[in-house]
C-alpha cells in the first residue's frame, strides 16, 4: 500500500508524544476511535500509520503514512488528508511531504517550467526579471503605458498586480487586451519577447472567460493565486491554458503550512510554471532558510515533473539583485514592483538598471 | 465611497502601531508605496483606510477601511483584499469584517438557512441530529447499513465523512445512490424524513457530475468543505444546487482568520445553510466564546440574508447533548458522529439516546 509520508510539527509536551501522534493518524484518516473499526482491511489499508516521532526542546515532529489511495488523486481530497481538519488545531504545523514514486502522475504537473519560460521569453544564459502593474485602481490607460515603459526596459515578464482582478477601473475584458497591445507595440520597437501575466480570478465560468479573452488577445503567461481560486480549480485552468502559469501566493497563511511545501512542491505538482514568494528582508517575515528551501522544492529533480521558476518578490530593491542571484543562482526570475515604481519619471531609467543589473549578472 | 470595515490583530510593540496600521492598509489594496501614486481619485478611492488603531497589553488592534469596490464582488477577489497578502505575515490576523450596507446582494447566502432545513427535515420545535458515515475506506455497503441504523434511530441528517469522497472503495457514483436507497427504505419504515449530506469535492467538472448523480438519486442536502474546493467553486455550487448545503471547515487553518468570520459571516454569504464547526471541549481547542461567537455571526439578523444553522461537532458525545443546546439554544443541529460508532453492537441504541436527548429538550 502506497503511502504519503506527511510530516507535522507539533507543540506539545514530549509526554504527549505518541499519544498525540496516533490521535492525529486517526483525524488525518478514518476520524473516529479505531477501537469502533472492525473492518480489517480498513485498520491495514486506510487508518494513517505513524512512521517516527522526533522529539525537540519545546515540540516533537511526527510523521505519518497517509495511505495514497485516499487522496483519490484529486487536489482538494489530498489538502484535505494531509492538512484538512488539523488546519484547525493551531499547535499543529505541516512542515514536509514526501510523495511515493508515480503519485505525481494524477496530477498535470508544470506544462513549461523553467526551460518553457525561458524558451518562451527568449533569455537563456541569465535570470529573468518581472514587474508589476500597480496600483489597483488606476485606468486602463495608465496600466497600459505602465506595460510600455517596463517592455521599453526590457523587463521579461510584466504581471498585474494580484489586487488587479476584473473590477471596474480595469475590467479584465478592456485591460488585457489594451496592456497586451501596448506590450506588443513595445516588443516591435526593441525585437523583444517581453511577456504579459494577467490576474485570472473567479469561479470556473469566469475563468474559462478569461482565458478567452487572454487567448484571444495574444496572453502569453498566467498570473493565479491557487488559494485564492482553489486547488482543484487551479488544476482545471492549469490544464485548460496553454501557456505559462505563474503562482501567487495570496491566501496561502503559508506559516501553518511549511511555505516550502505548499509554494514549492504541492504548486509545481498541481501545475504551476513559476512561483512567486515574499523574499527574505522585505515585507514579509520569511527567513533565508525558508525562501532557499521554497526554491529548492520548485527546482529539485522529481521524476518526469518540470522545475518550477522561483520568482522572489515582496519589496525587493534594484539594489539587492546580486545579493538575490547570488543566493538564488540564475535559474530565478526576480521581481520587483513598487521598488521601481518608486522612482515616478526616472521609471524607465530605473526599470533599464534593473535589467541590466540582471544582465551584468550572467 | 463604500469600505468594508476589517480588523485585524498585530502582535507588535505598540510603538509601531501607526507605522504597520499604514503598512497593513497599503499591502491589503494598492501594494506599493503611496508616494509612487500621481491619481487623487486611486488615493481617495482605493488605498484602504486606517479607521482605527486600538492598544492592548502585547498587540494591538487595527481596522481598515477596504473599498468594497476592489473587490469586485467575488468571492476570491474578496479573500485576496481581506486577507491575501497579509496571511503570509505570521503576526497578523483578521478577527473581524463588517460589510456596507447591500453588500452581501452581491453574493448568494444561503438559500435554506435554518427555516429551509427544519421544513426538510419535518422538524420545528426541537434542535436537530446529525451524524457521519465512517470509516473512509469502508465498502459501500457497510456505509449504507450504517445510514440505515442510523436513520432507523431517528437521526435527521446524516452526513458523509468529511474524507469520503471519490475514492475506490466508495466511489460517488455508487456510493451515493445506495446510502439514499437505504435511508428511503427506512424513512419508509419510520415515516420520517432523514436527510443525507454527500460530500462533494473536487473541480468543476467534478462538482457538475455529483450534482447529477445527487440529483437523480434524490438526495437532499450536500456536505461541501468550501476551503478545499475555493471560495469561488462553493459559490457556483451554491448557485447550481437547489439542496440545503452544509459547509465543513476543513483546511480552513482558522486560527489566522477567526472562525465566528470565516465559518460564520463568510460562508453565510457565500451560501451556506449550516455551518460546522469544533465545538468546545473537543478534539480541537477552539474557545467557548469562539463557539458561540460562530453561531452567533451564524444567525444574527443581516438584512436579507437567511440564518445558517450552526453544527457543533468534533469529538462530542450524547453525555454532552442538554449542555450544547443550553449553550447554542434550538436552531442548533448536533452532529455526533464516532461518539455514536463507539457503540458498535449498541448502535441503533445510543443513536436513539441521542435522538431521545435531543427530543427530550425541546
Amino acid at each position: 500500500m502506497e503511502r504519503i509520508l506527511a510530516t507535522y510539527r507539533i507543540i506539545a509536551p514530549e509526554s504527549e508524544s505518541r499519544v498525540r501522534a496516533e490521535a492525529l493518524a486517526a483525524e488525518q484518516s478514518v476520524e473516529m476511535p479505531l477501537s469502533a473499526i472492525d473492518d480489517d482491511r480498513v485498520l491495514a489499508e486506510t487508518v494513517a500509520t505513524v512512521e517516527a516521532i522526533r522529539p525537540h526542546a519545546d515540540y516533537f515532529d511526527v510523521t505519518l503514512g497517509i495511505a495514497a489511495a485516499t487522496t483519490g488523486a484529486e487536489a482538494s481530497q489530498l489538502a484535505n488528508m494531509l492538512f484538512g481538519n488539523c488546519s484547525l488545531q493551531p499547535e499543529v504545523q505541516l512542515i514536509d511531504v514526501v510523495f511515493p514514486r508515480d503519485y505525481e502522475k494524477a496530477f498535470p504537473g508544470p506544462r513549461f517550467g523553467i526551460e518553457g519560460i525561458r524558451a518562451a521569453a527568449g533569455v537563456q544564459a541569465r535570470s529573468l526579471t518581472c514587474s508589476a502593474l500597480k496600483p489597483q485602481g488606476s485606468t486602463v490607460e495608465h496600466l497600459a503605458n505602465l506595460a510600455r515603459t517596463f517592455a521599453l526596459a526590457g523587463i521579461d515578464v510584466i504581471k498585474d498586480d494580484h489586487g488587479i482582478a476584473d473590477q471596474s477601473p480595469h475590467p479584465f475584458a478592456q485591460r488585457v487586451p489594451a496592456v497586451q497591445e501596448a506590450i506588443d507595440a513595445a516588443n516591435r520597437e526593441t525585437g523583444r519577447r517581453t511577456m504579459y501575466a494577467p490576474t485570472f480570478s473567479g469561479g470556473s465560468a469566469a475563468l474559462a472567460a478569461q482565458a478567452r479573452i487572454a487567448r484571444a488577445s495574444g496572453v502569453k503567461m498566467a498570473l493565479v493565486a491557487p488559494m485564492l481560486i482553489g486547488l482543484p480549480a487551479f488544476v482545471e485552468l492549469r490544464t485548460s491554458l496553454e501557456i505559462p502559469v505563474m503562482a501567487h501566493p495570496a491566501f496561502a497563511g503559508a506559516s501553518r503550512i511549511a511555505p516550502a511545501v505548499l509554494l514549492g512542491t504541492l504548486f509545481r505538482m498541481l501545475g504551476a510554471d513559476a512561483t512567486v514568494f515574499p523574499n527574505h528582508g522585505g515585507r514579509f517575515s520569511y527567513s533565508r532558510e525558508t525562501c532557499l528551501a521554497i526554491a529548492k522544492n520548485a527546482r529539485a529533480p522529481w521524476s518526469g515533473l518540470k522545475p518550477v521558476l522561483p520568482v522572489p518578490a515582496g519589496g525587493m530593491t534594484v539594489e539587492r539583485v546580486d545579493e538575490m542571484l547570488a543566493g538564488y543562482g540564475p535559474d530565478t526570475m526576480l521581481l520587483i514592483g513598487g521598488g521601481l515604481l518608486s522612482a515616478k519619471d526616472r521609471l524607465l531609467e530605473r526599470a533599464r538598471e534593473f535589467v541590466r543589473a540582471v544582465g551584468a549578472s550572467a
